[in-house]
């Protein structure tokens, strides 16, 4: 019934999972491209492989918040996220334009999913 | 007990309830003006009407993300809102400056709610 | 079983509570300074005390965003932000950059936390 926290740094967890919702922290590439498809395509991979280990799944994604750097990669963006997403599984979504601190990102991704704990 | 979505595209959608709680994605006016008032005001009332229909309305609010294009429209964005929230039901809220994606937007709001499943 | 608010203005209520999750609103420094340390530390507290009026407290804290207005302050930010957290008990995290309607303000907390109703 306690929260429950994956890969507990100083700064941050991973993930925090309470009352059945996984909160997951902001997902970036990590390895960094100038190609906003294949910084997608990481940053999704990474999301999946999170949830899977907390036990959830993309499936169960309940909001998604989506920051990219630039305007023009919005469709580039939304091109993966739609080979991405099951069909019939889209969570609700939200998309704004912002900076980044660390100026090689160019798209950092919020999950809210759910879990059975 | 399940997840429940609300209008489902392949790119979103346009709410997910889980556990009493609904996840409306990123509201925007649909029919854009240059005015901050009246984008705010057809903003508002989609999220009033997609609350109902998934069963909850704006009184049962939790918290309200609200994300502006320009600077000086907070006034007038403050106003619309504050017409719009009943006396005593208001929601955790918080207002930050972004860039939209689509360049006619002024406003963009998102929204987590309670709903009776 | 229903939802509680805390400290409700027309515009906003400071939290809201529902079904073990409390919601609070944008927590800013109030008294700004040009400082980033200072800033943070104030908003940190301010969080830090409306957590405990709701019988929460930082160590439940699940999921926190943070806006900071200038990339140069990250690192500001974090070092005091990794002297606010207890070790074990760090929240999920983003941290974007946005422009605030206010341009005092260098920093600003939106923060999800567990709490016993």
């Amino acid at each position: 019934m306690g929260i429950k926290r994956v890969e507990t740094s100083k700064r941050m967890s991973r993930a925090v999972i309470n009352n059945g919702v996984a909160y997951l922290c902001g997902q970036v590439a990590k390895d960094y491209t100038d190609d906003i498809k294949d910084q997608t395509r990481k940053t999704l991979k990474r999301v999946e492989d999170l949830l899977k280990s907390v036990g959830s799944d993309k499936d169960r994604m309940l909001s998604v918040q989506i920051f990219i750097a630039k305007r023009e990669d919005i469709q580039g963006m939304n091109e993966v996220w739609e080979e991405f997403i099951n069909e019939g599984f889209a969570p609700a979504r939200a998309t704004v334009c912002v900076d980044f601190p660390n100026t090689d990102i160019l798209i950092e991704v919020i999950v809210v999913a759910k879990v059975n704990e």
